[in-house]
């Protein structure tokens, strides 16, 4: 079919973002639960949270966008396409934050969306397919479980019942909570995405050791999460001689180096981490009687981290009965590897190129709401370094350039997958 | 000189004790602050404490002893010698517990000295030296730091002033919570003490493990206590590939390993416990950023304490190092080892062999009261067994048979004392 459009390819190659403009609004939008130490604590479905959907909302009607509130508070913006009987292009991410959360995690992908629709309205261009900002529902989890709630609901990974039924620690379900901000939209079936695109910071130190601008996201990491459980024997550490021990954070710490020996005997991308650890009942003088503790593996690919999961279900039965003691492992979190779309990790590539930025391939150690997106659409990532790889804390802190950047690359892949839409079916 | 008594040794070396009526005070005086476990719960200087006190009191009054109170609440149940002007052969313990404590620890050495003294009362015999019960104030240490307070400021570990100002978590002082209890007594210079025993549950396994009655105690261990710090760099555990990681927690495996070799290579005595860990900011996804840890290494002479510090010290430099992180070390207490007096040994090594009780060596791996009396005095303690070495917990047990043997022990090895005492002036 014929193309109706006043521009061409070649315009849109020659359009840029404004950098300074999502600088601007990036920080606009911090002053909503900003706190004295430059981050931003704005968790989900409060009222900070509100104030900071009706300022995006009012930036996206400012442009023309229609928008749409769906029944677990996801949020599209929508630039209308020539064709709108495309499935749109979009992009998002979320603007709820950790508790001491940062200015740019999460805030920057829908921004950096909400400017890529801004560039588009200045130039007064209509893409061929429409398309859309999405700000997904509580990404960080830090109030209501499971995490990336929005994205989730919207790709099928977990109910819409079982995302409302959870209750934050004052007992307030996310269903009243929606209600209380004004965000509990209709209950439609999800549309149908023609191609869904995430920028964010890398929330990791990769970019920044190799000094690249631009990451091209592969994918994601699978995840395996568990609790382990060491049971020792609790005795007085002066009057219990040391063959006569039964110590359950010695068995721990054999743990720990088994975790991270798994990790590097499944390089490059397999990651463990013991993060969080427990002891009983943690007294100076006390041989540990039981220690807790958590572990998180990762992989690339399924056949990878299955190996992993042996590998540690067999260093916690070694451990155990070196020491004559119990190990308890119950893995409690499943999250299989997410390859991205070739095309569109093509068109991120293609994109930085073109725009003369230094890129990398890399792969997504975090989970992300493309993660979700990719079960249901043709998804990828674009990540821009962040200062010292730290996120998830109120010192985060990236780049305007870097910011402006991987919108610009955000604009051209959008542009890209917006008109190929359209030859597509041509 | 001249000894006058109407008794003889040879008639001293056939009384026995009641072990009856030495479990019956065990346990009237474990009705005050019984838990529903079957511990006590009755911490220094408190309303429990007090009434416990009042207890021994009226039953050492019952058989005439006379009692004395001192600065720090010690109470001295002095039983007359036939040479007055002896210093008296002592022994005694402590009747505070633990919160969760039990039934025998250090209320079994007060009332193994009562029944002594009441054993001597019913044969109506007369030592030479004068015998005394001494009832040391905060041996515990849970409510008032530091431990053993009666003992330390009577031995001078530490000052009377020092041990009056210490407070609870409440506020209220030692010198406030003697005055509520009226057991703020005289202040007067410690008085001479001729020997010490003092008899006690195990707190540890060996007795059990060697199916032996009496632990015959050749002194304490030393004990050096630290805070170590591992300072690494928090992140995120999934976007941060292994070789960029600073984690704190490995480098704290690392030290529990170290700490555990460290004793083993300084064996029979050597014991190295990690008992207490803290994770931050123990997320479960989040790579460790810092660790602390305390580090208790105990051995039987000094030098081999100072060897096992300087190995604790190198092996925190070096995983360190290895890490590229920062490990500080503090050493936040010492006790220097402390060998207990050869005779007093021998005296309860005779003892037991003449009783007929199967005896073996051992070394106490904790601080008891006659650790700061042997400053002082000669000194040396008897040891029985106690279920599954367990004890600091209301499920702590022992025998009545085992606890009357080493009463019967206690009071040959005093007789034995206050006998010899007049013989060396002789």
């Amino acid at each position: 079919m014929q193309v109706h459009e006043s521009t061409t390819v070649a315009t849109f190659a020659d359009l840029r973002v404004d950098g300074a403009r999502l600088w601007d609004s990036l920080m606009q939008l911090a002053r909503i639960g900003a706190t004295d130490k430059g981050g931003v604590c704005r968790l989900a479905l409060t009222e900070l949270d509100r104030e900071a959907r009706d300022l995006f909302i009012a930036w996206a009607k400012e442009i023309g966008c229609t928008v749409r509130i769906d029944a677990i508070g996801n949020i599209f913006a929508r630039r209308a396409g020539l064709r709108d009987d495309l499935a749109p292009v979009m992009t998002g991410s979320h603007i709820d934050t950790q508790p001491t959360g940062g200015k740019f995690d999460g805030n920057y992908g829908v921004l950096a969306g909400l400017e890529v629709l801004r560039t588009l309205a200045d130039a007064n261009v209509r893409t061929l397919a429409p398309l859309e900002v999405a700000v997904w529902t509580n990404e960080e989890g830090s109030r209501f479980v499971p995490v990336m709630m929005g994205s989730g609901v919207f790709a099928g990974a977990f109910t819409l019942e079982h995302a409302l039924e959870q209750r934050d620690r004052e007992g307030v379900s996310v269903r009243d909570a929606l209600s209380r901000i004004g965000y509990a939209g209709e209950n439609e079936k999800p549309h149908a995405v023609g191609a869904y695109f995430e920028a964010h910071i890398e929330q990791g130190p990769v970019l920044e050791a190799h000094d690249k601008t631009i990451g091209v996201v592969q994918g994601a990491l699978g995840q395996r999460w568990y609790d382990v459980t060491v049971h020792g024997m609790e005795a007085h550490a002066g009057p219990t001689p040391m063959e006569l021990r039964r110590d359950a954070l010695l068995v721990a710490a054999d743990l720990i180096h088994a975790v991270n020996r798994i990790a590097l005997d499944h390089a490059p991308h397999g990651r463990g981490t013991v993060g969080w650890l427990d002891v009983h009942p943690n007294s100076r003088n006390v041989i540990p009687g039981r220690v807790t503790l958590t572990v998180d593996l990762r992989a690339a690919d399924d056949a990878t981290l299955t190996a992993m999961d042996s590998a540690l279900r067999a260093a916690c039965s070694l451990a155990g009965e070196k020491a004559g003691i119990t190990v308890d492992v119950e893995q409690v979190v499943y999250f299989p590897p997410q390859p991205f779309a070739a095309e569109l990790v093509g068109a991120v590539k293609q994109g930085a190129d073109t725009l003369g930025f230094a890129s990398m391939d890399v792969i997504s150690g975090a989970g992300h709401d493309a993660v979700y997106l990719a079960r249901v659409a043709p998804a990828a990532m674009i990540f821009v370094p962040c200062k010292d790889g730290i996120s998830h804390n109120e010192i985060e802190d990236a780049r305007a350039d870097h910011l402006e950047a991987g919108c610009n690359v955000l604009l051209q892949a959008m542009l890209n997958a917006a008109q190929k839409a359209g030859s597509a079916d041509a």
